[in-house]
């Protein structure tokens, strides 16, 4: 057995400009420490009434199954893939970055038959393609990824996707885990029948309780299924009992994170979810105008650019761990690398909700040239600042 | 949507006496609010193993696989479960209260053969009545609960009844959702295979990051599987890779609550689990004494009495609810009803971690004998305060 004497726990102090978690509002933290009441007390009930109220603002929807999964963001994600997935349905999943492949993994685990839509690390999913893949294989659910944390890049045209797999009966399920709170999300105008994200992205809330809302349409599915969930802790018949009017015992939430997300999406509410947009593209907007002014280019197209996760393509011979190394080490200022295709080649830098902020840009801009310098890359650190500098104005 | 403006988060302030969450100690309360660092930031990596290194203590294990699961109690549960079952495993399950009735569901869902080993609630497992299944069904799993929250036993002679499903050549799983850091626990040396257990009972952790030890046996049943676990989120083969030597991205990890949960198991190991196992002994004995005076009973045998979880009887004619409310309402203090087949018969008073203290149980005797008078019910309320203070002395 260990027995070494194990101290105070006293963790550095970070700005975290990665693919998240995302700084965390000081308001959001003294929530976090608020003594808990029990899961089922009449307060908590109450409480959990606010948090699916906020979540459904946040998500812009009427549904009514909209709550907190009680895990991290991937338990959000299997919730929704293996309940609306049943035993030998067949799935389209997204073949344009590493969360898709994470999708095609969770269809397999529930029974189902994933069908990639192929496309490049690096671009959204072509309305062309989805229809060509929805004609050959008549899928029951539709997957795509609206923020492909991986790539930096945004799905455009939810819409008509929505529209293209509507039109083959099928149930989309969206992956919302870089957009929510960050930028623009319309679920019930874009047709999204069920959508899921987490906490410490654009909400900027630790992660433990992640968002989910499924539509009538897709409630429908999971309730008339003919074989049960595959798990039970992440079964929403189970967990609608809970959350829905009878409030009967499932499990025991995860209260206090429940008190600090719940205190991350009034924060979003009261910014506005549009001004929280703006403010977003604003501030990632100087980030990429401070790395492209420094000589360095921006994995995705302009056109499908993600504000809350820039991918900048480092220059050729600069070894990204020894960039990523010396943010940390000498600034404290956390960034990440590529991830599976994009290994290698790219920064992925993040400008999620409480760290979407000039100074933290200013700060990533100007150590970031540092770093690249120090590794004898020929870019101008200087024209870099001071483009972002100028955009932020 | 809804648009109804949603205030600060004012919950009130409770004393936890039910089965749990319990009270959560201050120190906890402040590392859930310490600014988390990125899951794979270097100094998280410490912690992991920091954390592991506290659970193997309190957990007494040398386990090498020993970790938080990203979940309440019950993803811990399933995790167990769901990793170890088979399709066409026989599981034992419990048959002596609600938890194991829960077991059982979750051996369905991993398509395994649950076969009850029938005990009244209220009693433990005979050994005999588990060496006759195992004779009967020879099963792949033995799952027993060692401290049944949903009706206050304690299961003894846990050594003989892990050799019992040895001998058969099964893997046991115990779960320790209400004993670990609150009643003897001795993994290793009792041959436990798998325990769980979750943070908000006698560790005093709010939930969200849940224990979880397998012995190497479990685990080469685990990495041996033909089929993959089905849920991808609680596979044990993927959150290896993440606690394991590799420390491979796998999911997001819940940084605040590993934060809160390492305190806690500080608090624990600081204290000593002998002493704390006395502390609850003695705290218990007094809520026991002070009850058991006043007239009523406790409704598991004082050989398998579960200190941190006390199943009181009520009289005949009186209202379990109404008891609960005015507890709840006059003096700020939670306690449950029973659950299933003891559904409107007892009160479940707990006694785990921060909560088991003398001034907590004085509390609860004199609130206890206050409601039941209220409500008319025969009881020496006096006689029931004295004997608590005399057991406090």
């Amino acid at each position: 057995m260990d027995t070494q004497p194990i101290g105070e726990l006293l963790p550095p102090e970070r700005m975290l400009m990665g693919p998240g978690p995302s700084d965390t509002h000081p308001r959001v933290l003294r929530a976090f420490s608020i003594p808990p009441v029990g899961h089922l007390d009449p307060s908590f009930v109450e409480i959990m009434d606010e948090v699916q109220s906020l979540l459904r603002t946040v998500f812009r929807t009427d549904n009514r199954w909209t709550i907190p999964v009680s895990g991290t963001g991937s338990a959000a994600m299997e919730t929704a893939i293996g309940n609306l997935t049943e035993p030998g349905d067949t799935v389209l999943v997204p073949g344009n970055g590493y969360f898709g492949e994470r999708m095609a993994k969770m269809v397999k685990r529930a029974g189902g038959e994933p069908v990639v839509v192929d496309a490049p690390w690096g671009e959204p999913l072509s309305i062309e393609a989805v229809k060509t893949e929805c004609e050959a294989h008549d899928p029951d659910i539709v997957c795509f990824v609206h923020a492909e944390t991986s790539t930096g890049v945004k799905q455009p045209r939810v819409a008509e996707l929505t529209g293209v797999a509507h039109d083959h009966g099928a149930i989309v399920i969206a992956d919302t885990v870089t957009s929510l709170g960050g930028v623009e999300l319309e679920v019930d105008d874009w047709g999204i029948d069920a959508a899921y994200s987490a906490g410490q992205k654009c909400l900027s809330c630790p992660p433990g309780a992640s968002p989910l809302t499924l539509s009538d349409r897709a409630v429908e599915k999971v309730t008339s299924r003919d074989d049960p969930v595959r798990s039970w802790y992440l079964d929403l018949t189970e967990l609608g009992s809970y959350w829905g009017e009878e409030r009967a015992y499932h499990h025991t939430a995860p209260i206090n994170n429940i008190y600090a997300l719940r205190e991350a999406l009034r924060i979003a509410v009261d910014e506005g979810l549009e001004s929280r947009w703006d403010r977003h593209e604003r501030v990632a907007g100087a980030l990429r105008d401070g790395v492209t002014a420094m000589g360095l280019s921006l994995n995705a197209d302009p056109e499908f650019w993600l504000p809350s996760l820039n991918a900048v393509r480092l220059p050729d011979g600069v070894d990204d761990g020894a960039v990523i190394e010396h943010l940390l080490t000498e600034y404290s200022i956390e960034v990440a690398s590529g991830l599976g295709a994009l290994s290698g080649d790219i920064l992925r830098i993040g400008c999620m909700g409480h760290s979407a902020k000039p100074e933290n840009v200013l700060a990533v801009v100007a150590a970031l040239g540092d770093a690249l310098e120090r590794q004898g890359a020929v870019v101008d650190a200087a024209a870099g600042l001071e483009a972002t500098t100028e955009a932020l104005r």
